[in-house]
């Protein structure tokens, strides 16, 4: 099909609608951003394959979604109040007007509820399936940017909400796993990523180091700190599960790697000074972000180690999920 | 082939190396940007798919420096100084460690020769061909961003340096168009866009509106009107030639429309009032970029008049590269 849009049209109908002021109607070659007096502008890049990082067949208000919130989740672990983003979009042929009302609709929303517009990007014609990426924009206090080289040795190790849901989310729509309660909390996670935004505040102010839990947690840790030349103890017990996640992980280890290894977390895992550690957990409270520690950092430049809830140490085979 | 590198070992060995300051080493979510006290940012997208903006098969190198040029091209239209620049990279299956290291190689020695660093990235495995994009900063006095809506009536119309090339070029790769002297030339421009940075001062201080002429002449200026709320008024025997075009298009209309219409000019169409014609020929001049008056902005908001050397009205029967 010989879509009845050119470029201009298209941007006209479905995206300038969605976008904020700084995009100057996406009439421009160009976006304006202006960030407040006395911040640093963060910016972040994420980019999603059909296929990889959603089903070809998600519904596009969810692809949509699941893009710019993996952005924004980076931005959270960064204690960064978003600003805006662009979209460079790879449209598949046989794309449909309809297909593409439908996700910009859902970029709309979410970029409104989390107060980040869109201020331009680039539509292209993919060559393959649909590939999109989405680079967005935020703001910290000039030099307050939580890093994630600052893990130090005797910091806490706290992860935000819970782990592995989404990896069993996904595990569900590979038709692996039976039918149980929760299954939808578990498929509703790997479809619809919450960035942890409220959680930038209690970062920027307690926390040595910060990163999202996008690739799994058992990997993302060995990122971090590695980043931060230090390793870890991790008390896998601690690591906190969904109830959903619980019913799925009992007696099923198996089920309980792929939950610490698998990816599409979007949880903040942070390091925080023990001094910091009592404060952290209040401000994570009145955020009514749940905070869980789950171990600590420790000198040293080897694997990290973790604990079953018998305290043997246990290795992972796979350590994170990788797109390669 | 499985690639022997995950991601991490990926970008610590192609392109940590080529990372600005506020890439962090590239080990971090997210990239820092800072603006120059009272300077607003510019953001640019551009996206590129293989077989549609390059050939697969061309130099790695080459595609590298076409992405981040096409975007410096957007940031020289807006008059704005390059900052640094994020990647979303999407790499087919079966890509080497020798591909990446020449495209690293490309990349990073326009990064640096165009004073725009690497500041993050994301790379992901593609679904199809090799699919890039580029996010590009740039640094503009506040308020003073060169706008594509700018073009008022009474204003001269100025493209710099010459008009098809690229499009004739690409003529060439497909095949199509006879051994001539100059078709070096002509394929060197479709490879190798040349970003008009050292225009954007002039264009700062004179121009009423600007645009990067990236589509075709004939359809961006079209672009630039409505976007403007105007019409033009174009002489086509004042479109800059190379010797190379000239010799391609003497009796071939077809030829000559293929250089007024096909893309990848990345040259600077630029409104400028009659009261700084002057001036802006004489800065152009000074910075060492070949300017020539094509028409001027008349008021209407029909499409523009194109007039060829005998001073009749042509139509084009298409008026500008699109990728859809």
């Amino acid at each position: 099909m010989v879509p009845p849009l050119d470029e201009d049209s298209l941007i006209a109908r479905f995206f300038a609608p969605i976008a904020g002021p700084g995009g100057l109607g996406l009439k421009d070659d160009a976006a304006v951003v202006v960030p407040p007096p006395g911040q640093d502008l963060v910016v972040t890049v994420d980019a999603l394959v059909a296929g990889g990082h959603f089903f070809a067949e998600d519904p596009p208000a969810s692809i949509a979604r699941k893009a710019l919130r993996v952005n924004l989740s980076d931005l959270a672990a960064k204690g960064a109040e978003p600003l805006g983003f662009t979209l460079a979009l790879a449209l598949p042929a046989g794309w449909t007007a309809d297909w593409l009302q439908d996700f910009a609709r859902g970029l709309g929303e979410d970029a409104a509820g989390f107060a980040c517009p869109l201020l331009g990007g680039d539509t292209v014609k993919a060559a393959g399936a649909l590939t999109l990426s989405i680079t967005a924009f935020g703001a910290v206090p000039a030099g307050r940017m939580v890093p994630r080289t600052g893990a130090r040795a005797g910091d806490r190790l706290y992860v935000s909400g819970t782990i592995g849901d989404a990896a069993l989310g996904l595990q569900l729509r590979l038709g692996r796993g039976a039918a149980a309660p929760g299954n939808e909390h578990l498929l509703d996670r790997y479809l619809h990523p919450q960035p942890r935004l409220a959680l930038r505040d209690a970062l920027r102010r307690h926390a040595s180091g910060a990163m999202d839990v996008s690739d799994g947690l058992v990997g993302d840790l060995a990122k971090m700190m590695r980043a931060s030349g230090a390793s870890a103890e991790v008390d896998l017990a601690a690591v906190p599960l969904s109830p959903a996640a619980r019913r799925a992980c009992d007696g099923d280890a198996a089920a309980f790697d792929i939950a610490v290894t698998g990816g599409d977390d979007y949880e903040i895992l942070a390091s925080v000074p023990e001094g910091e550690a009592e404060a952290y957990e209040a401000a994570a409270a009145a955020a009514g972000v749940p905070v869980a520690a789950i171990g600590r950092v420790v000198a040293g430049s080897g694997p990290a180690l973790f604990r079953d809830r018998g305290g043997t140490p246990k290795a992972f085979a796979r350590g994170s999920f990788s797109h390669f």
